[in-house]
């Protein structure tokens, strides 16, 4: 009776083995935060309880989500990856040195986990609130000595014969080197892609059986998508790159599809140690991640949804010396520094004798200090110095890898993340490990502490490939 | 055929849940390592891969324990817990304000987990490395309303029947309101517990049938075991408290017991963002842990270890602006920063005239700063400065919360951390999640995003309690 028992187990196991896990996931979502490491998404949740907009407080699904591990992140090279390095082990499997784009420590060419699963007849989309040509979408599509070649990673971008891009632009779409070579925009076309810009071009074109790029509805938008917390209505944005992806994929589907969304701005605001802007493209990357979440839950036994970033940035911590962290202070600042510096450079130019308490009134309107966040005096002058010096002196504006932001709107923003109790280690990435979280088919083999270099590995193990 | 099948399955799972998980662990050790986050362990993880030494190298066992989550600290009042309100909620199951020892929000005593496992005939251990009626040991036996009561606290521990204490000493013996009253010792004593002091006094007593209170070799050392980074011979340290425990609680034991052992003095060196020491009492925590594994080797089937922290100490970042971590240079510390301020002050003492080429010499010997540290000019003039104020001028110390050091002692740690790219963001504790490790009979039930409250309860329900 036992071992009948025992034999008929053994048969059991063995059918759900075979027929759950050599299929493997036949729909799989990859997200990838660029710079989003425990703290930013920390900020974000208390941030998020602390709102009444329903739409926000429930932007973070995936914090409930059954997986949740632990993954280091460090580069061939160096203790603290760049994005280009962790792309490649995101990509591919194989760790390498900072810079490279799907090359080992040798320049030799890796595969990425999109390019394997392409062969086998899924469909590919590649997606990002940033350019499509930056390190993180490039390393599932390009081999590249060096994450500045713009140019040759769009290039592979329109011969990859992925299915669907999304991002705000191409940077170098002309070869400086050559200007005679082609447009990155025209071998798109000669590959076979549509060009679509926004929302609108996006709908003319959504019956198209073509390839697609989908691009920001702002053409000034080259590096990036406009930040969440600057948004106008017609902006483009990542939420709808995921729901585009997925409808275009679904076309014709037989043998499923593999997707990687880039919340690529939360590295850029993190850069510029803008706590507020860091939230806020939390809550977007977390309201993409949810297009997939409604995607899973029509095909829960065929899809598989894994979240995680490339490293951290900014050494984000929460508490600054006291028991206090007030993120919702983050609410009532209603621009990023980058938007607000313009602003007060706009202010400058027309209005160059504008007094200290009305420019108080500015910022308070547009950060809340003063108004909702007591500012002590010493915090005051501080800021008085720095506008005096701004408007009647020659300061120069403070540079974060992604901006260039006048001294003035800095240090309001770092007052701001004071006040909020929120600190940075540095305007740079730390070694500090990422969360991974995942959901659906397969979702338990990332149940353990990881390396970056597992995940591509996992995926490619639960289709039974290598 | 199929139902047949089902069925069987359905009676072996039964069987498995009933066999199982209803007798739960036998054998349940509990390490919490006080202010250990991520990058304590991580900052530690590099640096034991960095030395030779076997017995360094392999001192993070518990890195490669099976289940790794994430737990949530924050208190009732608080975003950031203090180590009271953290004890009580990881022994009890309840979140409380900062600064309660076993008390709800509304004053009302808690039952800990290791008070419902005593009534079950398990026996209990409770060890720290700090003194023991310091806040996490308390929070397992006492019920305060502040944590500052140390000799009431003390009390509790003489009447909790518990069957083994092990740490420093106890900090308020004798009740200063009324002197008259029982000194803490005497308690012990009429409650049927031998109080051994260090490894000689404890081998002469192993073979008791008394309960036992295991206290420091160094008499002097009341507040708090040497840290490991200062351990002289004959030192009292928390490996000899875990092996020390596992031998009483295993005599005559039908039951099982629970145990648990804080690795109190992480925090302690991290409220005083003194890296190196930190280090070392992340390895002596891990070889502590090293000791339960030991025992969980030959009882597999009946040991479960869990570890976790009970919040993240100092807002540790490994990474301060490049891509470079070195906290191999951790090695050329031979002192912890405290231990550094008062070799500083005998100096001043016996050496008033000291000049700054003989103060060179000593730094560089007791820190590596010059000889494999490299040292810019702007740095040593920072430091000439503060040795300066020291001993010509009127400089007073830096307090953190446990200890008052130098400024020049503070200022040459601080170098030491600054040269191997680790920042802190402040003397006190953040909001950061912290890390759970496990290991062992039930080790799966951990396996999810956590709250610190969730940990006791879940021990409980493995052994079929509430």
């Amino acid at each position: 009776m036992k071992n009948k028992m025992m034999f008929l187990l053994g048969v059991f196991i063995f059918l759900s083995i075979f027929t759950g896990y050599a299929a493997g996931p036949k729909y799989i979502f990859y997200f990838i935060g660029d710079g989003m490491g425990f703290n930013h998404i920390e900020a974000t949740r208390q941030y998020c309880q602390s709102q009444n907009d329903g739409n926000i407080k429930n932007s973070l699904v995936f914090l409930q989500f059954p997986v949740q591990s632990v993954v280091t992140t460090f580069s061939a090279t160096n203790r603290v990856t760049d994005s280009a390095a962790a792309a490649t082990a995101l990509a591919t499997g194989t760790k390498t040195y900072n810079g490279a784009i799907g090359l080992d420590v040798d320049k030799k060419p890796l595969e990425s986990v999109a390019k394997k699963l392409k062969k086998e007849g899924m469909k590919v989309g590649i997606l990002t609130s940033v350019s499509v040509d930056h390190a993180t979408p490039a390393g599932f599509y390009a081999n590249q000595p060096n994450r500045n070649m713009g140019y040759e990673i769009g290039i592979q971008a329109a011969e990859s014969e992925f299915d669907f891009f999304a991002g705000s632009a191409f940077t170098k779409p002309i070869n400086k080197k050559d200007p005679n070579d082609k447009n990155v925009y025209t071998a798109l076309a000669d590959n076979g892609y549509v060009v679509c810009r926004g929302e609108e071009e996006y709908n003319r074109n959504r019956d198209t059986k073509k390839k697609m790029v989908l691009l920001s509805a702002d053409s000034l938008m080259i590096d990036a998508l406009p930040y969440m917390i600057d948004r106008k209505p017609g902006d483009t944005a990542l939420p709808f790159f995921t729901a585009a992806c997925i409808e275009q994929l679904s076309k014709d589907n037989k043998k499923g599809f593999f997707m990687m969304v880039e919340g690529g701005e939360i590295d850029w605001a993190a850069h510029a140690n803008d706590g507020a802007t860091v939230v806020n493209e939390v809550i977007d990357f977390g309201q993409a991640i949810q297009v997939a979440y409604e995607f899973y839950k029509k095909h829960p036994k065929e899809t598989l949804i894994v979240i995680t970033a490339d490293h951290e940035t900014g050494g984000c911590i929460l508490g600054n010396g006291t028991m206090d962290v007030n993120t919702e202070y983050f609410a009532n600042q209603k621009m990023s520094g980058k938007n607000l510096s313009a602003y007060l450079k706009e202010v400058k130019k027309n209005n160059p004798n504008i007094s200290w308490d009305e420019m108080k009134q500015i910022l308070s309107a547009e950060t809340g200090l003063w108004k909702t966040i007591p500012v002590t005096l010493k915090e005051e002058a501080k800021l008085m110095t720095v506008f005096d010096e701004m408007f009647h002196g020659n300061s120069k504006d403070v540079r974060s890898l992604y901006a260039s932001i006048d001294a003035l709107a800095t240090q309001v923003v770092a007052l701001v993340n004071k006040k909020a109790h929120v600190s940075w280690a540095s305007g740079n990435h730390s070694a500090s490990q990422v969360p991974l979280f995942a959901i659906g088919v397969g979702s338990d083999k990332f149940s353990r502490r990881l390396d970056n270099t597992d995940i591509p590995k996992i995926i490619l193990q639960l289709k039974g490939l290598k």
